[in-house]
């Protein structure tokens, strides 16, 4: 099988530090595929940055899918906290679509009873907000942040480890909170480290979205196409834009 | 005051009939002014079509923002329902913006216990079901949908008037509906004989909002800059992408 | 247009500020009328004045509807944080009635992605809570509280400013607040100087209130007459009271 | 004990028929005492006439709680579904205040998983919405409404059995319901005969109430003088009404 | 009338001193059973222990059940915070079957409008969650916890109320909350002094349950037998279990 | 890795097919163990059943964790729909383990908007109920239920599909439902026609549940030890019982 991590940003550093935090989440015999944007915004900030993370995800995976069935990815993994371009990647692609985020959320909700996120920087805390919605999980969950923007990790993260653990001992201490999870791609060296310090699980969104696409696809399940993610046939190609 | 009413696809037929209904909920002195983006789709029927019309509006109000200061919108109403790209356009305007789903939804519920969402076609509830969640209307609100593209609205909306009675009537009696909200930009010629067909108030999402954006400005109002909707002054332009 | 702001308590000092206050908030052409019930409670600070304030609340309104057509208000604004008398005056009322609460509410959704509510005294949380919960919006709404009376603003409120300042600062560091709602009319005073003091919007209900019910007018939309809210036609006047 | 059944309306019929079916339910040598307010409406049938049963139940509360210490009543029961004036009343009085609504409510929560409302007529259904959201319990309930008003059962209710069996049926059958609650005071006559047909508990909420207070009694409960409810003691009485 | 108090854990100095606190709740003519199981755990702090709670209870109620009908019990109290083993025991009583934190939770919801329940050890907070959420109030309650195991009240609580006052202080400040809700069976000694230390009413749940329990038979109410804890007639005793 | 796949009932019949039916979703490498539990009942179709098959359940995770390390399973997953004894489980295994009914549903929620549970008996529709609720998905899911009982499927269950067809046609056509859980184990043989037939998918828990435990393998993580699930060391064996 072969599963399509997009990062909607056009890091290619980032791409390539998801994929390898990712690849002992994948089943043996699974392939990760890491895809950078051709267009795009560096690192997604905002909500703006994220309509051209939207745009720049869908456009690879309309790209990916034109390829021979051979060579299409079997599923996909959308690695931007947020979940952003998520239900569009849906209908465009042959294969189940999981977003890190719902991933992460779905994977806590397993192993710990409340859990904090911990997202930065505190703007797209509305990002958190939206997906544990979605999910229905606002009961269980806190949203915290860190004041660093997402471009603080374009090289790595392990510099964060302090004011991670300065923020997840507050989660455990006063949110209750049993687990944490890291509300951002770029983060997977942050696992270990920090897990080890607080003395609670640590979940990581893009290894928890490949196994849950990995799981998918063993299960023979894709994206329903009853309705809200049918593939729109008659969608006519945007005008005027070169995609 | 200068109020643009950004279209997010790129019916400028559609644009003319929004504007048009919209008048009449308008001040007297503000000037209501239809924006048609120059790239994009021609309907919004899927999260495909979102995540163009996002950028498209997205693209739209950067560029108005880019005027003289006396030629700049003072707010901004985004006629598309499920409000695709509002977030982003707040960030982007220096002044308010207002999404017709939203606004539809808080005006219905200022004369309505609970009330009914008839959108189209079926496979865009998700949308509705969205912005319903984002205020928290669930308790009051059912969305229903008709069986028919948003392009069927293109030339008007009156041929769907008894789909639209019989909907409304289910709604009355099954939802214990005490309103309609019409779920799509382009309806607003339904207002009239709907409403009268059901001894129901109707509403139109896109006037509904240019009365919030009116009355936003008449308080001096704007979006909050704390945090979620700030300007995002580093973000760069995406790359390689010519908007 | 004539919209008749309606303060529950019997002090008309406090009617006339919420009037000026409001009246920027109003159409050009809409003539605001502040109305000060001839019976009541002088300020509404526990649910047993909310009884009285509902009480005088809708015997102005009835009182009102008998003019004459033209000299009936064409809508109706309640002026207590609460929005004690809505529901009723909502049936007696030819025209619709909108609550400062609910206005204000559904306004600061519009501009921030969570806010607080400061309203007073403590004992009145109850009443805040009670119109979150009606429409629904828990998820992105705290609200806190001023231990000082309703009646330290019947002179004004200029002398409350440190207080809200105070409040309002925790409201943006532990709620992640990003507005404020004023949560008692009569605080009008405090919108400029606390809005600069915290650097993030300050809603006032009324003038929310008002630029809502002209909104209404505007589109046309009533109170629904299908059930809840309709006019209760057979229901004799209460034996043995004079209104 | 002494527990005070309030009937916020007129109809003394009512009151007594009340008392009646709520005896079996006190406990042994607790004194059930109907009260019919002097002033007011003679039955419940909108929201006009809830602010009215409001006012009359709080006139009622104030003027036993003026009584010597052994005469005044040790707890109350409001008689109305909505449960109207309840908060009013728990600051008024000294000793502990239910509502059938929450008491019916509470105790259907016992006893069966998942429940119906039959209340009358559907323009109250927004009463009954309102406390079963202020209780937090819509996951688990149902309103049904039939098409009577309140004075119909002025001179008792087993006229309208077969409409309580038919939309009983309805709520067993497309509502998962497991047990019946009679959304009016002045059902008590169908308790019987409604669970025989049913199969199924059907809890009048007047009985409920009265238990409810008993067992508040017992335990030495009484309503928190924290906050919320704090008896107002600096609240003048209103100007101009002699009550 | 008999009421079985069933203490799911096998240390019978919590079976009598529970049976003794709850005394006073009960009516006159109501004779309080405590039922010690003679198998199970010491105390119930786990959920591994609530497995062996539940099965204990069960095996009690179980055993009343087959005794002649002059002998059964005519309810039945379950008095473990939590309410482990409840809905079994529904279905396995003739009689109604009453939790001991749904019953406080719904009597402090009738005296306070926002509450805190403190439970011991924090591990079980889950427990309180759990039936928070079954009912619906999570809007009105927080649940705070004291780090001591069940165990430390096997010989009396009043050694453990400076910690109940500490937190209950902290939850009147903090939460909002205006009444305390004793979080495990064997605290009913506390609730004097911990009231008089607080100003704030405490809510016991055996004696909650126990007045519940009574009301219920007074009204004449059981357990719905229509689906959900119908008596289940075909269940096959556990095999090679001697229960 | 080694997977328990745990059936909390006595009917090793059914054990073979749930193991059978997960075998393609596990990970290559990964061996499914099912375990059929030396006491308890033949089928779980009440709440009484449910206390003994979590005690059954219960007890088998405690005989396996007492095995040498290598032959300890490092994950379990709990094969009954309403997850009983899932927490109890988290506590006493060294490893994660995964309830049926949350993986299902966690599941369902990647690949539709809405979906339906179709559970059996109508009886345990409470026990969907409860696991919708702790996820807090109720938004999106309706559970229906089919009047068969567990032990229908003891051999096979492919004589039910008129039946799940039946009412997987109502949940697509009334519940707006895009994907269908199935809400008992034992019914995979139905996955493939009923997903034909529908053409929707169609989700079997424990396949979803045996995914999630690989994967939460394969991440390195398992339940949070801070509170809720810690291994409860100082509890010590219940008395009496020989387990």
């Amino acid at each position: 099988m072969r599963i399509a991590i997009i990062n909607p940003n056009t890091t290619s550093a980032m791409t390539a530090s998801v994929v390898a935090a990712a690849t002992s989440a994948a089943r043996e015999g699974t392939e990760l595929v890491g895809i950078t944007p051709a267009h795009g915004v560096p690192s997604i900030e905002s909500h703006i940055d994220e309509v051209h993370g939207a745009a720049s995800a869908l456009a690879e995976v309309q790209r990916l899918e034109t390829g021979a069935p051979g060579e299409r990815p079997d599923a996909y993994v959308i690695a931007c906290f947020g979940d952003t371009g998520v239900p569009a990647a849906r209908e465009a692609a042959s294969g189940p679509v999981v977003g890190m985020t719902e991933a992460a959320l779905s994977t806590a909700a397993l192993i710990a009873h409340r859990f904090t996120v911990i997202t930065m920087p505190p703007r797209t805390r509305e990002m958190s907000d939206r997906v544990v919605r979605t999910l229905g999980l606002e009961h269980r969950v806190v949203v915290r942040a860190i004041d660093e923007p997402v471009s603080a990790v374009e090289d790595g993260s392990l510099h964060l480890l302090p004011l991670f653990i300065d923020e997840g001992r507050r989660a455990l201490a006063d949110d209750a909170a049993e687990a944490i999870v890291l509300g951002c791609a770029g983060l997977a060296e942050l696992v270990g480290p920090l897990s080890d310090a607080l003395g609670a699980p640590v979940v990581e969104g893009v290894s928890a979205a490949v196994a849950f696409a990995d799981g998918l696809l063993a299960q023979g399940l894709g994206t329903s196409r009853v309705s809200t993610w049918a593939a729109p046939s008659a969608s006519p190609a945007p005008e005027g834009v070169a995609e």
